[in-house]
C-alpha cells in the first residue's frame, strides 16, 4: 500500500473498536483516505519516501462532527441573548430571517465553516433556508456535509412561494450535487409543531424520490410534547412513528424530552439522534436523556445548534459541555465520560450523518483528521490525553485540519478561504440587521 | 493628570456602576493605575505624548478575577476524571498529595499562573498546602493574589507536624508577605468537615492577630450539610456563624448547598461567596442557588476550582458555564445573564477577594485589565460585545495581560516567566505521580 503522507505527532487517538490510543504516532495518507496508524518508527521505516509531517507535541485524532447546526445564523451570532425562547424567535431571530438574501446566507454559512474548521470539525449536518448557498460554501471550502432546505407549513417562505417550488428546490440540489465526494443532502421538515402531517409525508416521500437522507429537530422541549398531545393524540416520536418517519436514514435533532419509550421507537425505526447540550442549556429546553438513548441502543451524535443559541461552532466546547450538564444533572460524576462525549462527537456523529467512511482513524476510513497542539498551558501535563482534549482544550489548540486528505488549515492558515477577506464581509451583518 | 500608556481598541467595557461600554475606546494608564477611558479621539488629544498601543479589532476589558482555585494542582489536571468524589480524593488525590514538595507547589504553580494569564486572569484567591510556593510565584509572574495556606485537622500535613507548625507557618507568610503591593494572606481552613470546632476558632483568632482575610470551602455538597446537622445540629453555615466565622473579612467557597436562611446569615455577617459551577457540574456536587445569594446581597465572585475538578483555569470559559447552568437548572433562558456573570467575574471577583481597588476600569482603579482580539472567526460579528465574550469566545482570545500597569502577556509571549521552559519542567508531574 503506498502512502503520500506521514503524519507524525505525541499522541494519536484511534477510536477504533478497541479505542486505541498510540503514543509516539504515525498516520499514513494516501490520496483521500487513511492507509494505516501506528508507531511513528515502525511507519517511517515502511513509508520512507513520503512526503513528512511532523506535528511534535501534539495529538491526531478523528475530525470532529458537528451532526446538528444552521451555520448561517453566525449573523446573528449574539444578537439576542438571553430571553425566553419564543421571545428569542418571534421578537428578534424571525423579522431578521425574513430579509435574508442568498448572498447573506452564504456569508453567514463560510464564515462558521471558518470557525470550525479552526477548531477541529471536519464534517457537518446544517438545515437552513435558501440552503443552496451552504452547498456552495461547503463545496468550495472542502468540508463533509450533510446539508437541507428547511420547510415550515407557512408560505411564502423566502425561499419557496408554495410546496410544489419548495419540493422543486429539493429536486434541484439533488441533480446538481449528485455523487458529490462529500457532499449529500437532507429533506429536513422544520419540527412537528410547524409542520402538517400532510407535509411531512410528503417530505419523506420527497426524501425517497431524491436518495436524500431524512432529518428533523424532534421532542426540543416539554411545550412541543404537549402541543404534539393535543393535536395528535401522540407523544412526537409516536407521531413521527405513525407517519411513517421512522426509517434508517432519519436523523432527529434535540431529543430532549424523550422517556424510554420514545428510545425504544428510534431503536426500532434504526434512527439515529443529535444531542445539543449547549442549545439545550442556553434556550432552557431542557436536559436530553442521553443514557436512556444510548441505552436503548440509538446512535447518538453532538451538535452545537446554530451560532445564535450557542454561540459558537465549537465541537471541543460542546464536549465538555456534555460531560458536565450530565454529571450534575444526574449528581453523578460518573455519568458522560470523557471517552463516551468524544465518540458521539466522532463515531456518533459519523452515524448522525449516515456516513460509515468517517469517525475513527483507521486503515481504509477517509481522511478526515485534525491535530491539536499540546504546547498551551492548558494542555499540559498529559495523564489522559482524552481527558485532555475533552476537558481541558478551548479548541483554539487545532493546528491541523484535514478533510479528504486535503489540509483546509494549517498553523493559522486557512487554505480553502481567505478569511482576513471573510472577517471584513461579515461586518455586513450588522447593516443588515439594522436594515 | 499624567498618562504613561494610552491603550486603544474598537471597545471597551467598563464595568463601571452604569456597566458602559465605549466603541472606538481609549484606556489612559499611569503608572500601576488608571487615568481615564474614554473615546480614542478624546484621549489621543488629551495625551499626545502617550506611548501608544493601537489593539485595533479587540476589545479592552477589566481583568478576570478567580475567586477560588488550588492552582498548584495542575500537576494532576486530567490525572483522574469521571470518578465519584471520595473515590477520587481517596484513591487518586490525596495518595499524590502526599508526596508533594514545595518544588512541586511552585512548578504547578507557575504552570497555572501562566494558564491564567494566558487567558486573561489578573487576581486569583488561593489555597493549598505550602502555600509560601504560591506566594513565590504570584510574586515572580506578577499577579494579583490572596493566598492561604490549608489545614485541616489531620496532622503531620507535608507542610506542619501539627498544629503549632501550622500557626507558625501562617505568622511567618504574614511577616514575609507584609505589604505587598499586590498580595495577600488569607488564614484558610479547609472545610467544616475536615476541622474541629477548636481550630476552626483558632484559625479566625490567626486572621485576626496576623490581619489576614478569612476563607473557606462552605456548603459544598448535601453531604456535608447532613454531617454538620449529625455532628453540630447546625447547618454549615449557622455553625459558622455560631463559632463566629461570619465576618467581613471572610470569603466561603461554594456554597452549594444553600437555602435563603443560609444567604440571609452570609449578609448579616456581610461575608462574600464565590460560585464554582464547573467544579460543582464536574464533581457533581450540585448547582449553587446564585438567585438566593444575589437577593440576599451576598457579594459573590467566579471561580474555577483546582485544575483537577474543572479541567482548566479559564475565566471566560466559567462565565459561560455559569450563565448555561442556571438556565438549564431553573429551565428559564433569562437566568443569568451575560452581564451578570461578567460582573461574578470581574466586580464580584473583587469583592471577594476584598480588593476594593480591581473590578472596573474607572480612573482610580488599578491598571489590571485584558484585551481579547476579535479576529478569530467565533468572534464576529459583533452585535453585543458582552455577549459575545461570555458566550463565544474560548480564552485562546486574549492578546494582552496587565496588572498594576505591567504587561505580563503580549501576543504569545509572556514577559514574567519563560514559558517554553516551564513547558518542558511540567513534565515532572508525569514521574512524580509514577514515583
Amino acid at each position: 500500500m503506498e502512502c503520500d503522507t506521514l503524519y507524525t505527532a505525541d499522541y494519536l487517538i484511534t477510536q477504533n473498536d478497541a479505542r486505541d490510543v498510540i503514543q509516539d504516532a504515525a498516520l499514513a495518507v494516501a490520496g483521500d483516505s487513511i492507509v494505516c496508524t501506528g508507531h511513528a518508527d515502525v511507519l517511517e521505516v515502511l513509508y520512507p519516501d513520503a512526503r513528512r509531517v511532523d506535528l511534535g507535541r501534539a495529538v491526531l485524532m478523528p475530525g470532529l462532527v458537528n451532526a446538528h447546526t444552521h451555520v448561517s445564523m453566525s449573523l446573528l451570532r449574539g444578537y439576542s441573548d438571553d430571553k425566553a425562547l419564543q421571545d428569542w424567535l418571534q421578537q428578534d431571530i424571525f423579522p431578521q430571517e425574513a430579509k435574508l438574501t442568498p448572498e447573506l446566507v452564504e456569508l453567514g454559512a463560510r464564515f462558521s465553516l471558518a470557525e470550525m474548521i479552526r477548531t477541529g470539525t471536519t464534517a457537518f449536518y446544517d438545515m437552513y433556508m435558501l440552503e443552496d448557498s451552504v452547498f456552495r460554501a461547503a463545496d468550495e471550502m472542502g468540508m463533509r456535509a450533510v446539508l437541507g432546505e428547511s420547510v415550515t407549513n407557512f408560505f411564502p417562505s423566502i425561499a419557496a412561494a408554495n410546496v410544489e417550488e419548495y419540493c422543486d428546490r429539493v429536486r434541484r440540489y439533488a441533480e446538481e450535487w449528485k455523487d458529490h465526494p462529500r457532499i449529500r443532502q437532507a429533506v429536513v421538515p422544520h419540527a412537528p409543531y410547524t409542520t402538517t402531517p400532510e407535509l411531512l409525508r410528503l417530505c419523506r416521500e420527497l426524501a425517497d424520490e431524491t436518495g436524500s437522507l431524512f432529518g428533523m429537530h424532534l421532542a426540543e422541549t416539554r411545550h412541543e410534547t404537549e402541543q404534539c398531545l393535543k393535536d395528535h393524540g401522540l407523544r412526537p416520536v409516536a407521531y413521527c412513528e405513525k407517519l411513517g418517519l421512522l426509517q434508517p436514514d432519519a436523523t432527529f435533532f434535540h431529543l430532549v424530552d424523550i422517556r424510554e419509550e420514545d428510545a425504544l421507537l428510534l431503536t426500532d425505526g434504526r434512527c439515529a439522534g443529535v444531542h445539543n447540550p449547549a442549545s439545550n442549556m442556553k434556550l432552557a429546553s431542557g436536559v436530553s436523556p442521553v443514557d436512556t438513548l444510548l441505552n436503548a441502543r440509538v446512535p447518538l451524535g453532538l451538535g452545537t445548534d446554530g451560532p445564535a443559541s450557542n454561540n459558537a461552532q465549537n465541537m471541543l466546547r460542546e464536549m465538555y459541555v456534555a460531560s458536565l450538564l450530565h454529571k450534575v444533572h444526574h449528581l453523578d460524576p460518573t455519568k458522560s465520560p470523557a471517552q463516551q462525549v468524544l465518540t458521539m462527537a466522532t463515531r456518533g456523529g459519523a452515524e448522525a450523518l449516515h456516513e460509515p467512511r468517517i469517525g475513527s482513524l483507521e486503515p481504509g476510513m477517509k481522511a478526515d483528521f485534525i491535530a491539536l497542539s499540546l504546547d498551551a498551558p492548558n494542555m499540559q501535563p498529559v495523564h489522559n490525553i482524552v481527558s485532555q482534549v475533552v476537558f481541558s482544550s478551548t479548541g483554539a489548540e487545532v493546528c491541523l485540519t484535514v478533510v479528504d486528505g486535503r489540509e483546509l488549515y494549517r498553523d493559522g492558515i486557512f487554505t480553502t478561504c481567505d478569511y482576513p477577506a471573510l472577517l471584513e464581509e461579515i461586518q455586513q451583518a450588522l447593516a443588515w440587521t439594522r436594515r
